[in-house]
């Protein structure tokens, strides 16, 4: 049998994930957390943000988890950075590769980041341009792409033209991102599709799915059979968005590797390593978090420790 | 644009969601639930279940819920029965239509009905046979097509036969069960096609998927593109099965409902109702349940509330 296509699975837990929590994580768990996902076999992790550090008090340490990280080949670290400044603090750490971010709809880039979308393409043209000057690999997130908090259906021709624009601006990989789980299946077809219709070269597309209506999973399938074979993930289901009201967290990426891998698609990350990533951080935060595999690849430990001991 | 295929949702909270769950919920609670759940707007509601009452307390009033039923018309309530006696205290009760199972896997079988596969076969025509001699509306779950607890995989060609041999009996409805939430949306394009292959009429077929792994709606998804247009949910997604180690609630009634709608299709179920009753449900048992759109349109109630009294 014809080996499938691998996915490349893109991990946003410590940024992401965090970012919305009320329980600050210290920066060793945060460090612990990365080493454990490095260990399961994630190459890409979005370690922190460099936003305004009194934006997001979780992600203050950026520039001290950024020089504790474990040096492993093969693994590509991302901070996010919301503008020139953000980039400098991020190319002041070492880091290679950065993310950046702005919405579809117009009112969700005003509460986000308080420009206008033209204003946010204007400036991510230009922190782009930079980061590649520099050297460095870029992804850009579009947020809000399969609905807004604010203004609900958003236009598939605005998030089509962002998504070339961003790519021309020298971006390497287009984020197309469901920030408040109104995505449905159907809509990711027609998203991916008019993206590529426009385009957008299909190996430069990722895709962000979080999971507040239960969708994700079947989201990410969705965008799997468009032909996407790049996904976010949060490690236990982990995190939502402080400015998108009800948003919950990403797709799990241990539930995301259990079912790919489940379909013959090699995602280079061990289930049980993740799993065992994803109960640290429950652990960490003092809480269920959403995910499923996580949960099941403990309670299999637990049954057969049990059996070892009766 | 032409209107795509209404979908038909089957609500099994009463009697597979309730049935593992330690906290004995009332007889009127149960009725509320059953109550709420009409008003929503489903139209086929498993009640109860007459397996003999002591090996499944929380079912002990399966008499009384039925009595207590409210009568709708274009509402059907099934009761689910194991063997000819449940079947005649189903039929005593005024039920209309049952349901009977039995599994693909011959080690669940011996431990959920102690019999093997063979002797269940055997016993479910009689026992389909005999209901619809007497006129009433007959389903037959497939339990663990898409996974064993202990056998893992199941074979298809085992899953296809009984489904064309239950068929053949009389069943209306074959329902293929994912009993662990073990399947993939490719293994359900699979075995959906492997059945409608066999002579199973694509429409007499219906998914009943768990979401232990967080793959239940994007299985119904599949089951959607294979043609499937009967799904079986539970309220609020709670559940599990007794006897298989590690699984979890059926799909979430109300995150069905709302990603079927968002891609289309009608499924005559009121999602703000279908998720009050999630939320009454969760309140009944005193604790959180894992299905989304419940939580989502609550904390939307409650916000609306707020900037109301603001």
């Amino acid at each position: 049998m014809t080996p499938l296509d691998p996915i490349h699975i893109y991990e946003v837990s410590p940024r992401d994930g965090l970012q919305n929590e009320a329980t600050i994580v210290s920066t060793d768990d945060k460090v612990q957390l990365i080493s454990r996902l490095v260990a399961a076999g994630v190459q890409d992790i979005e370690v922190t943000s460099f936003v305004k550090p009194s934006w997001i008090p979780q992600l203050a340490d950026a520039a001290e988890v950024v020089e504790r990280l474990p040096k492993t080949p093969g693994v590509n670290y991302w901070g996010l950075v919301p503008n020139r400044v953000g980039l400098e603090r991020a190319i002041d750490t070492g880091l290679q590769c950065v993310a950046t971010f702005m919405s579809a709809s117009e009112t969700h880039n005003q509460k986000n980041v308080n420009r206008t979308w033209r204003e946010s393409l204007k400036n991510l043209r230009t922190v782009i341009g930079d980061a590649k000057d520099g050297g460095l690999t870029v992804r850009a997130y579009i947020s809000t792409v399969f609905g807004c908090p604010y203004e609900g259906e958003v236009s598939i021709a605005r998030s089509t033209m962002l998504a070339r624009e961003l790519r021309e601006a020298g971006a390497d990989t287009i984020v197309l991102s469901d920030t408040i789980g109104t995505g449905n299946p159907r809509m990711v077809r027609r998203v991916v599709s008019a993206a590529v219709d426009a385009g957008v070269p299909l190996d430069s597309l990722a895709l962000h799915m979080h999971d507040t209506r239960g969708t994700a999973v079947a989201n990410v399938i969705a965008g799997l059979q468009a032909g996407v074979r790049a996904f976010d993930g949060a490690i236990a289901g982990v995190g939502g968005c402080p400015y998108a009201p009800g948003a919950a967290g990403n797709a799990a990426t241990e539930d995301l590797v259990h079912v790919l891998e489940a379909m013959g698609h090699a995602t280079g990350v061990d289930l049980g390593l993740a799993s065992q990533a994803g109960a640290f951080l429950s652990n960490a935060l003092g809480r269920d978090l959403p995910g499923r595999m996580h949960r099941v690849h403990m309670s299999q430990v637990a049954a057969d420790e049990q059996t070892c001991s009766a």
